[in-house]
């Protein structure tokens, strides 16, 4: 019995290519003491996985010749730590392996249920992604308009989906009309702009007649400009990611209107990772749960089935491939 | 009897300049029901006066043709509003010019103190959103490492001596070796750093070997920039102005890190103005006093003497001529 595990084989300079992981197959390896040793049964893919190359984040960067990192739903195949026991399963940063060993105090423990994929989309980091970032930073109102880069993704359409239920008129940016016609149609957004369809500050402008409130952004770049601009009095923009940054060379310079524009609106800017929430996770979790069973919350996963197809699926989804949660199925 | 007032006889297309002003006299004159008829005694500069000029901030822009605007303290001469007569000091945006009319409404009450400028600076909006900005939007704690900007204006030096009483390390950045000295010799800042004399990422770098907890922003751009990334995780900017984009064209970019620093490094960046916390004015005003009184705050004021020399000293201030609260003495 081997592991296979796709190494980072050299930092992308520029938009991320297959040669850039390289895949092995090694021992299994043996957990110590206090850690478990897990078999991956779904990997998450996320963008972060590409800003992860480009140097330190939240998180050190991921070195080349360093198994590849990311997230992903495990079962425990032998565990010396006293939390877990053949059989459970776990979330962590187990990276692009078939087993790893992580030590137990870096694991987050998951019911068995079913859909297991939930466990990695409306129930995992990004259903609480998409939870917190809304609620807690963004703080809509009823009646304000929300507006959610990225929409189609995986945070963005949960975002769209919660600021609803939470009775906010909901606008969505996604790169193709067939995006757009999938976020006003099935998931009941009020309005959709493409922004590969022509100036994305006239869309925008036509699709949010009452200016912005409260704005969830996923890229940065020039839809973050785009979005300032038009932004209400007193108006909240959280700051989940910036992936018009990740895959290419850094952009040369930053939205205009910074900080300018924050000033004369008042508007209070907050970047944000989910775990600064972890502490309310239990109520969320609940919540979203609440919403999904009730059919208010729908869930979109996309699923890629390989463990060898990691690469192809990560670039996929920086290429804008993927409709909800992409992730790759294991075994 | 009659009026001066200075005109703004066209907008400036570039840095301002005293062509961009005129002078006339007029009849003085007649206060309506519920107006107020004053006579300025000390009229308020500040670097905003030119963002007001470049089109709609958080009030209307201040259009070619008309009295150019501006805070000032006055004392009423006529009155036709039950809160005031004649004696009575206010405050109030009653422009350039040496009597104006204004609705009782849009003054504010001010007592007959001693010296009286200190009701434009320490006491008056200067002093207001020194105080509003650092502790309520910077929300410093002890022992955290503080960085303000303009450093030696009249906002700047105002929010570090603040930001030392509560027991933060002080850094200021300004413009000449003189003022930095002045900030580390007179006014107790722990260093500060002359953005003129080399690049402003490494001075600062070795003047906060801790990284920089909060930052009060008065001026966006470069310093914005430099400032970013040396954020420690969670730290908050207080957005105070943009100085640097004022007195010229607009600057073709905003910040390199924007959005991307906000996220990982879990900043909350706020624009601010002082009204928005003016139900918590008479707290900071008494809290204010007794620092003053304590001889814990000092009060730096720089009176320029003459009507006649309103333009020269509003050019100069943005030129950065000023150390502390500059004004206009009139009459």
């Amino acid at each position: 019995m081997t592991n296979r595990q796709f190494m980072l084989a050299r930092i992308p300079n520029g938009p991320l290519t297959p040669d850039c992981f390289q895949l092995r197959s090694c021992d299994i390896p043996k957990p110590g003491e206090g850690e478990v040793l897990l078999k991956a049964r779904y990997i998450s893919l996320d963008a972060a996985n590409r800003a992860w190359m480009q140097g330190a984040t939240y998180r050190d960067a991921i070195e080349e010749g360093t198994v590849m990192a990311g997230g992903a739903l495990a079962e425990v195949v032998e565990s010396r730590h006293p939390d877990f026991k053949p059989g459970d399963l776990a979330s962590g940063d187990c990276g692009w392996q078939e087993y790893a060993v992580k030590p137990g105090m870096a694991l987050t423990k998951q019911p068995n249920m079913e859909p297991l994929p939930h466990l990695l989309s409306v129930y995992g980091i990004t259903g609480l992604t998409a939870y917190f970032g809304l609620l807690e930073v963004g703080q809509p109102k009823p009646g304000e308009t929300v507006v959610v880069s990225a929409a189609a993704g995986a945070v963005g359409n949960i975002v769209g989906q919660i600021a609803k239920i939470v009775g906010c008129r909901v606008v969505g940016i996604a790169g193709s009309d067939e995006k757009c016609r999938w976020l006003t149609d099935e998931l009941g957004f009020d309005a959709a702009v493409n922004y590969k369809a022509g100036p994305v500050y006239k869309s925008l402008k036509a699709a949010c007649p009452d200016g912005i409130d409260v704005y969830f952004d996923n890229v940065g770049g020039d839809i973050f400009e785009a979005v300032l601009f038009q932004m209400n009095l007193m108006g909240r923009i959280a700051c989940c990611g910036a992936v018009s940054a990740y895959d290419g060379t850094p952009p040369a310079h930053g939205p205009r209107g910074v900080p300018g524009m924050f000033v004369v609106k008042r508007l209070t800017v907050r970047g944000f990772i989910v775990s600064d929430f972890f502490a309310k996770r239990d109520d969320a979790l609940a919540q979203l749960q609440t919403w999904v069973t009730e059919g208010r919350l729908k869930v979109f996963e996309d699923i890629v089935d390989g463990f060898e197809r990691l690469p192809e699926a990560l670039i996929g989804l920086l290429h804008g491939e993927n409709r909800g949660k992409r992730m790759v199925k294991i075994g």
